[in-house]
């Protein structure tokens, strides 16, 4: 007991030293920045402001290498704040990025006030845009662990090789709230629930930003994209978005708000339109919402082009420079631009003629120094490698496995088809199984990850992983199918191997993409590969289905064909491995689902859809007769194991609670199988009357533990007020009396608001 | 000059006189009713705002046929004030009809008020629920004939044939509007675009209510279904429609707004909700906006049993009394309960206990009385089948005809394979070529119209009009394809007897529906369909495809194959006749699409997207190399002649306008082909910057014309300052200073708001 007081009085203690700590450093930062700001031109200003590609300053001679005399015209002529991407060709190595960021500092120190150049790279699984750096899951598969400490712990080794790169500041978390499963960059995002995305993105942010996002080892996040730009109507990238304000608030705007209170430094904006309003041009969203309402004190960066795009794109803006004025009113902070100096020129000229007062360029360049001191980039803005020992290590792949491991998810498995056994001759098939830029997608090494075979030669495919298991020889492989192109020949080859082997580990998916050239029209998985598929059921030996895809493509052309279906998304250098061990049953699958995986190409509701949605109570027969009836390919949280999981004695402390109390929760899960096995309890909650039609049920709670064969452990979760409120017709969060349903595995509970 | 002169004084004198009689009537019946109404017990006025289906007083033992006793216990127990839908087994003939209502007639007027019943029904394509009546086009189709004149004539003959069956009131207009084409109802309403809709809808309400609604050649319209029914996110029926109120004031209440102002009786409420509230428990819609703003006067029906589901479906009232209490708050007039009393019940409890004031059953049962007034029930309402001479008379038939004939849409003509010749001998294949039913569609006799074929016997289905016109012996034929299910042998046949024909003419399509049981997951055409398309593909023989359909399902994988494709929509039960007068040439086709056809599943953008929906300026490559690229199968407009149209002279009286001026428009529109025919002029309008990102175009003005070879007409529009104005984001009809542009066919021109 007395340690006990101890630890407490102790952590006391540390809490206010470090908070007052942090308080001395913080005012200490603002009076820096405005001493600093009050010796500033106007030109110095809207410099800050400016955000230039880094490939604008290259010899065009020499690629990757600076021509001297335009980095000095950005520096010095334009008084840049800021750069970002990488290089030609792409993907650094460690010395090279230090080279690159030793010229660019070099120069700043030249200017009148030597002010640090702001680095900011699209390094969002890992610090791909670095040679030889450990690579992650994509964060769709972070978000299928369930497990938000395996997901911080991969962004602090993130920030780690960030920062070995000489780079402070990473285009990441990705805080996009998908409503449309075919969006080109749904790999990106955490799902399609709120809460989940919310405890990721949290996960995230304190990973990257660390206690101290000044030190060596951190770097700043940037929350992106606000907001909506993940919910376009027809899911092509881009496109505009529907959403009413207080759906808005009651979904994508808590995930923004988890984050910023987690201390994000920084908010990309959405290229997207809502409504009809393009969000760079929204001072409702950007001032009014984002930057009084949810209190955001950090740096507001647009996305690629899109001040000048309101011009050329959206049509909201006369001319370039009209479109310079309507953003920076807005609340826009800096401007990628990013392949000229036209934002530079007309926003000084629109300063000096008084069309944007100097009070909001005062905001702007305010929140860039303050960051640019937090980052201590004044201090220290270029890597010392010999600090970075543990860049591309053995312990950071192994942190990258685990997250790889914990994200691949069994949806099927027929009569226990897996786990595989070593003695059995295995076909490996499929137009994925065989590189590695289906494993990583996009923003790997490259914008659309093109060349991870090359960069990852040493990484091993599906194909290498299973021949490293089972000796090179003892593996049949064909590749079946090109991802697009079809080819009668090639299903021939495969289905002739298939023969010879007792099962078939079928590997389909996606080509590498993000953006518009990851735009589809056609959820169905390409019909080259539907075609290897049905081919090869014919042969009726057991398929395993493995998935390698970015988004949920449609397989309900022979979904019932195959034995089991296992769901990889993009998992990044270390997921071929995991994925074999998982097929061997080495490792206990253990991921869920973070999405509803639909089985039509026009039935895509989501798993916390309205009742009006579901098969209506009482009429079962009518519905189900018809296509109304809710009917997904897999749900939202599915997630199988080898071993099976028993939930027993759900229980609540009140069964009726008053407007300040909390309701605590616990739960009994068994491991009542005979492997040990990892478990992400989910908690579901119904409100079961509300003014607002209420969900099916919403996510509200998980954990993920871990449980030997025969070993119980008992889940405490609580949930408080905030967790029964939703936004009301008049945009405020509210309870209302009634009855709500507690849902755990198949336990349910009811209890009661006063 | 003096001839003139005079015509324009007797106008006004007319005019005034008109109006002046329209008011002193009015004043009379509001007198009427306000007496009336303070005779009332609650009881009576609770009852008038109750209505119940015809089919719970029938004798089960002798359906179709009054119980008595049940009759009596509804109309003098329950004061019930209105009866709707169709006595078993569906469609009685005009005598009985006749029979029916008498019955309930003379029941009400043994009450101690004699209140007259109001009898509603499902009449949406003529008297659609009455034995032997003329069946028009559906509303699709009529969308398709861009001719609001002929649409009002249509409107005229089904009230005509409505009141010859003794109903002065048909749940008519459709003034939905669809933003997923997977919509079970999509054919229901006018198309994608709101402004043909809303002079759609006008025709139709002006046709059905004539000057005088009280004639007994008129019958009362009801709007439906207000608002946001055709917008569900899915497309399934009755689920979730998410439409920030800028854009409901933009587009879908407009089509209102239009037809409350030609004098729509009464609106029907949509069964769905808005953004979380359910449109029957929203006051800000019913009675702030629909009541107050749009100072809509009529009375506000529910849709089917929707007040008991906002308890069981919508899950935002506690029971069906807190649902009553909600619904009536909310504005609801008359409840469609509509197989109990429960509603009665439970209102006369909350009005008697104070939870509902007065005051609005007043206002309700004010608008309901005012009805009746109107529609002359206290006088006549039952109709004497003398005064109904043309009923069902080859002069209706030709109207409908003329429906048919000026809607069927030619989309595809491959060096003019069509119009065939009499001597080719033809194959008539496909699974919609030989029933009524899948050119009625749903609400044809029955609610899902199965039983076209039994009540159409004497009417052609598109194989008997082939048969009339060329001989039975002349015409080849095979089902070809089940709708649904696969069946390779009747493909097989279908192949063996295309080969000895010169061409085929493959009619594909959906089976008949209406609401849920319309609901599909998958918006290509069925399988069954898409085989035998690709089997009679491989002969190399000419093919006409013949798409008899509600909403356009997925023909891209075979439409490259088929030379000439042809729109029926629904067509009716003349649209067979029409459809082979122009496939051989004896009308020359002028419909045009009332929406975007979608090539694929996933890309379901409408003809008046954004920019950023389009291929960007400057990014051809890039963007159609990318499925991003916009490209529909056909798009809305689309619409082929056997003549040819030529444009020219596009004229604008002004350059430059101020915000008081109107811009007169003027084009030259030339036959330059060899064939006579009818051809819709359309102009579109792009606003070139606005602070709402602006509609890539988006229809202002049609026109149709009829030209002989080598005429040439003169088609004149005016813009006037409402068709520059947009809904900006503080919810406010505005127009901005700036350039728009005018397009109609293949010529534009600029001019610029001051």
């Amino acid at each position: 007991m007395k340690n006990k007081k101890l630890l407490i009085f102790t952590f006391l203690i540390f809490g206010v030293t470090w908070s007052q700590d942090s308080k001395n450093k913080s005012v200490n930062i603002d009076a820096k920045v405005s001493e600093l700001l009050s010796k500033m031109t106007i030109e110095e200003k809207v410099g800050q402001m400016t955000q230039i590609t880094v490939t604008i300053f290259e010899d065009r001679a020499k690629p990757g290498y600076f021509d001297a005399a335009k980095l000095k015209q950005g520096i010095q002529d334009y008084h840049i704040g800021s750069i970002l991407n990488v290089p030609n060709p792409g993907a650094p190595t460690l010395k090279r990025w230090q080279e690159t960021q030793t010229a660019i500092s070099t120069e700043a120190n030249k200017t009148r006030l030597k002010i640090p150049i702001l680095y900011g790279i699209d390094a969002i699984h890992g610090a791909s845009y670095t040679a030889g750096a450990t690579l992650f899951p994509q964060q769709i598969g972070l978000a299928a662990t369930f497990n938000p400490s395996l997901v911080k712990r991969g962004a602090e080794i993130s920030a780690y090789e960030t920062r070995a790169s000489s780079i402070p500041w990473v285009f990441s978390p990705d805080l996009d709230f998908p409503r449309n499963p075919a969006w080109s960059r749904m790999w990106e995002s955490f799902g399609e629930d709120a809460y989940l995305s919310s405890q990721m993105g949290v996960a995230l942010v304190s990973g990257y930003q660390g206690n101290n996002v000044g030190s060596k080892y951190s770097v700043a996040a940037c929350m992106k994209h606000y907001i909506g730009y993940g919910s376009t109507t027809t899911g092509k990238d881009r496109t505009p978005s529907i959403i009413p304000e207080r759906i808005l608030r009651q979904y994508d705007l808590t995930i923004y708000q988890a984050a910023i209170n987690a201390g994000a430094k920084s908010v990309m904006v959405s290229s997207g339109e809502i409504n009809g309003t393009p969000v760079h041009a929204s001072k409702q969203l950007i001032t009014d919402i984002l930057k009084k309402e949810l209190n955001f004190q950090g740096v507001v960066v647009t996305d690629w082009k899109d001040i000048i795009y309101l011009y050329t794109r959206h049509k909201v803006a006369e001319s370039n420079r009209d479109a310079v004025r309507i953003a920076i009113m807005a609340g826009i902070d800096m401007s990628m631009v990013p392949e000229d100096f036209t934002f530079y020129t007309d926003l000084v000229d629109l300063v000096k003629k008084g069309e944007v007062p100097m009070s909001r360029i005062d905001d702007a360049v305010t929140r860039i120094l303050r960051m640019k001191f937090e980052l201590n980039l004044f201090e220290n803005s270029v890597a010392n490698l010999k600090d970075y020992p543990k860049f591309g290590s053995a312990e950071h792949i192994q942190e990258a496995y685990n997250a790889a491991a914990e994200s691949i998810t069994l949806l099927k498995n027929e009569a226990s088809v897996l786990p595989l056994s070593k003695t059995e001759k295995i076909l490996v098939t499929g137009p994925t199984s065989n590189s590695m830029k289906y494993l990583n997608g996009g923003w790997s090494y490259t914008w659309q990850g093109e060349n991870s075979d090359t960069y990852a030669a040493e990484k091993s495919t599906i194909l290498e992983a299973f021949q490293n298991k089972l000796g090179k020889e003892n593996v049949l492989y064909a590749q079946g199918a090109d991802l697009e192109k079809e080819d009668e020949a090639e299903i021939q080859k495969a289905v002739e191997l298939a023969k010879t082997a007792s099962k078939i580990v079928l590997c389909l998916g996606e080509k590498n993409y993000t953006e518009t050239p990851g735009d589809i029209s056609n959820l169905y998985l390409s019909s080259s590969q539907i075609k290897l598929a049905l081919a090869l059921a014919k042969l009726n030996k057991p398929i395993v289905l493995v998935l390698n895809e970015g988004r949920p493509r449609l397989i309900s052309d022979f979904e019932n064909k195959m034995n089991a279906v296992v769901q990889c998304y993009l998992p990044g250098n270390e997921g071929a491995r995991a994925l074999v061990d998982i097929l061997y049953g080495d490792v206990n699958p253990s991921g869920r689902l973070p999405y509803n995986y639909p089985k039509y190409p026009n039935s895509l509701e989501k798993y916390n859809r309205k009742y009006t949605e579901s098969i209506s109570e009482g009429e079962q027969n009518d519905d189900a007769k018809y296509e109304k009836s809710y009917s997904p390919q897999f749900e939202f949280g599915t997630g199988l194991s080898y071993t099976t999981f028993t939930y027993s004695n759900l229980k609540i402390n009140k069964s009726e609670i008053t407007t300040s109390e909390e309701v605590n929760v616990s739960v009994e899960v068994s491991n009542s199988g005979f492997k040990a096995g990892k478990e992400a309890v989910l908690l579901y909650l119904t409100d079961n009357v509300a003014s607002i039609t209420p969900e099916f049920k919403v996510l509200k709670r998980f954990e993920k533990i871990s449980l030997e064969p025969n070993e119980t452990k008992t889940v405490k979760f609580t949930l408080n007020q905030k967790d029964l409120q939703f936004v009301n017709q008049d945009l405020k969060w509210i309870a209302e009396p009634g009855t709500f349903t507690i849902q755990i595995g198949n336990l349910k509970k009811d209890f009661s608001l006063k």
